[in-house]
């Protein structure tokens, strides 16, 4: 017996790193091969791809609630399209997966990291052990949030691999390799993960999402100030009451003001699919969570069935 | 008596720093004026930038072709579009412009450019006097060009700002600050040239458009290779035969194999819109042109009208 893992690329059409790996992937289908694994990779919204848009009719990775699966003869493509992934490939499905993993980039500067949906133990040992080898930050969304339908979130363990900063519709070597580290190290890990429990750094690092802050706007809505040159450097960077937030169209810089809850910090800013939810960046707090043996344990338990 | 010019942003929707720039000069018309000019700025396709696609129908800047000028009731928004600005703004056109100036972003990482269609004197004026002040790259397309229907094509005198690289859909300080600056410049020279002929540098430094290179593809039109991260480093540099061009979705190097026809180098690698019209990147020969007196003449009677 062996533990089932999905591994799913373009989910946004418009990313294409991830889909241009899994060309390989099917080509060399042993880049994907672990010891007690069976690794399957698949397209996440092969019509949004055609495209070359993020979706068709709305965001697939949004699309997970359980109103919207439970929907019967939607119009919307995309809520057929995560029935169907669930119908195939879910916990109860006729093929199904115990793991997914769903690869994204971005256009923010962010790097390589994780993010982590509603801090299920399974979840966080499996990040946990992926930071202890690669140093990667962790960006958790507690299950408070606001947002909701992650795709990840109706597979018994699932996380994010987000990379970037990369251009909607192109590839670029660099943004795939650095995919693809992330995608072999979790694989290894989930390899070791389904022999027995996982060994666990001490604590984890995690940027903890707080809120996102949209631009400033005028009475019609249009935006008066885009991101500060200094927020684009690069994200993960710790910001202060004081720092350089915005910048106005008349050319002033506009500083956070925001109160100092200590250990700030930007992600996502400037993703361009954000544009349309008034996302200019969003904020989160780093904190140190000791490990808990549990979590091994239960990434075990769920790689084992 | 004054010269007037027109000032194009967004007319691919989701280049999204012109329009920014196009916000600012609302607010702040005095950033446009010139001695001797009337400058207009205008959103080349709202509609297109109201759903931060590149178009609706079909590709406004090859919408100037005379068979799509004069087509009537056409169906596709940009054939109407182009009729329009030309009805308004064309040189026949109710509020007549002699120069047009169109805004451009790129996903390439070509640093502030312009680009000319057809070695028009008066084109090659202004960019040779731009080349003086700014040391920027000049990408001419030469008049027996495959590519139509550029709008700049329709005034007396046009051409094309091009800065990158910067992804579709989001605003870059450093992107609006570097397209100022060039439309400043524009600007500065046709308001000297409205009233003298330009002095111009005694040579040219153009890269002239050779042809355009596709990715390499299996039998059912998939790439089966990237553009290689030597490509990506920046355009504008030499390609000599045996220089890393591809990169295989099995990781070998596919090596340039085209002829040394000397001082070969790339532009527009990795554009994302271009992925659709199957153009990895396009290929020009850099040449040293000596400058005419006539070209500054030429330009000084477009403007004097």
């Amino acid at each position: 017996m062996a533990a089932s893992v999905l591994v799913v690329t373009g989910t946004h059409g418009n990313e294409r790193n991830g889909p241009w790996l899994q060309e390989q992937w099917q080509r060399q289908p042993s880049n994907l091969q672990r010891p007690g694994l069976r690794v399957q990779s698949l397209l996440g919204n092969p019509a949004a791809f055609a495209h070359n848009n993020r979706y068709i009719d709305r965001d697939l990775n949004r699309s997970f609630t359980k109103e919207l699966l439970q929907l019967r003869g939607s119009q919307e493509l995309e809520v057929r399209r995560a029935q169907e992934l669930l119908a195939c490939h879910g916990p109860a499905g006729s093929s199904p997966a115990q793991v997914l993993l769903d690869l994204h980039s971005t256009t923010a500067a962010m790097g390589s990291c994780l993010v982590v949906y509603g801090e299920r133990p399974a979840d966080l040992a499996l990040a946990a052990a992926c930071q202890g080898q690669l140093g990667l930050p962790i960006y958790v969304h507690g299950p408070e949030s606001r947002q909701s339908g992650f795709m990840v979130s109706q597979w018994p363990c699932g996380l994010v691999l987000e990379v970037g900063p990369v251009p909607q519709g192109v590839v670029v070597p660099l943004i795939c390799s650095q995919t693809a580290l992330g995608v072999y190290c979790l694989l290894d890990l989930l390899s070791a993960a389904f022999s027995a429990p996982l060994p666990l750094p001490a604590q984890l690092v995690v940027y903890r999402h707080l809120r996102s802050l949209d631009l400033p706007r005028d009475a019609d809505g249009r935006p008066t100030a885009c991101l500060h040159p200094e927020r684009l450097r690069g994200d993960w960077r710790p910001l202060k009451p004081g720092d350089p937030l915005f910048l106005s169209t008349a050319g002033h810089t506009i500083p956070f003001t925001g109160k100092d809850t200590g250990a700030l910090s930007t992600v996502f800013s400037n993703e361009a699919a954000y544009q349309e939810k008034q996302i200019a960046l969003s904020l989160t707090r780093r904190e140190l969570v000791p490990t808990s043996k549990e979590w091994a344990l239960a990434l075990t338990a769920v790689l084992q069935g």
